[in-house]
């Protein structure tokens, strides 16, 4: 369950980061050739590479499933570690992921209504194709940071049902 | 413990929503009078509103503390409901606040640094103490960030460890 969880949601990021960092588009502006590309703007750039990382980082963790052998703990307590670590990486990685695709979600908001009133213009009326591949991959990303807040929610279930219901911090068994 | 950092989270949100929605400025450009407030760009108005929204969520989660009478169950059962149901609200305040304090920097980045290629200009060369005052405000809203997270881990572990280690979703005791 976990796995095809994970899997899901690397794949739904690879496919943002692609359609993201591949979009482009060039028009002639005023006989000046003007050229849209994710570096325009810098949440489309951050939003790339937490993609990026996020997806490998998750695709080192479905490794962890497809070789357990390799990271088994001899030991209870190597086992809560473990839990540990996946916890609070999970945690870092929706975070941040559900931080960038709202940035660039904000930021393209902007591009299609503009702000008048400091004079920043609208883009999308001239670069529509771009802006309608921004606008799935946003949708990829949104649909992958509810995914990825379920694998951290299963992450914190299997850390904490480690711990004893009456005493704060103390491990069940011990 | 947890009535603290609540505490200190609610001031925090309430400090960010007074610093943004107070501030404005208003300068003679090109002889014409420009002002600058929080409706300028989009995503400082979505600051405003969701850490007003969390403050109150947080205010009314400290009142929980202060009279934990009227909240009390008289089973373990509904005090495990209590307890899914300040986990789900917990989680989603955070990833509200979360994401539009970033929503915010990255715009705010753009603000400072304009961009070029789509003759977006900057406008903090202009407003300069304007820009300072959201500067700090996206300060606080990252450091109440932070204790949220710090907020939903607990409430995180106060909700997993009734449940067994060994049987997925089985509570424990039962």
């Amino acid at each position: 369950m976990e796995a095809l969880l994970r899997l899901s949601a690397t794949l739904l990021l690879v496919l943002t980061a692609l359609l993201v960092g591949l979009d482009s588009q060039t028009r002639l502006i005023f006989f000046v050739q003007k050229k849209a590309s994710f570096t325009v703007l810098n949440a489309l750039e951050g939003l790339v590479y937490a993609t990026s990382i996020a997806a490998a980082y998750n695709f080192l963790q479905l490794c962890r499933y497809t070789f357990p052998y390799w990271f088994e703990g001899n030991s209870k307590k190597s086992y809560r570690y473990l839990a540990w670590l996946c916890y609070i990486l999970d945690q870092v990685t929706v975070y941040v992921v559900f931080a960038t695709t709202s940035a660039a979600l904000e930021q393209s908001l902007l591009a299609i209504t503009g702000a008048k009133s400091v004079q920043w213009m609208k883009l999308c009326n001239k670069f529509t194709r771009f802006c309608f591949q921004i606008g799935g991959a946003i949708c990829c990303a949104y649909i992958a940071s509810i995914i990825l807040i379920l694998v951290a929610s299963i992450s914190a279930f299997n850390l904490f049902r480690l711990y004893s219901p009456k005493k704060f911090l103390l491990v069940k068994g011990s």
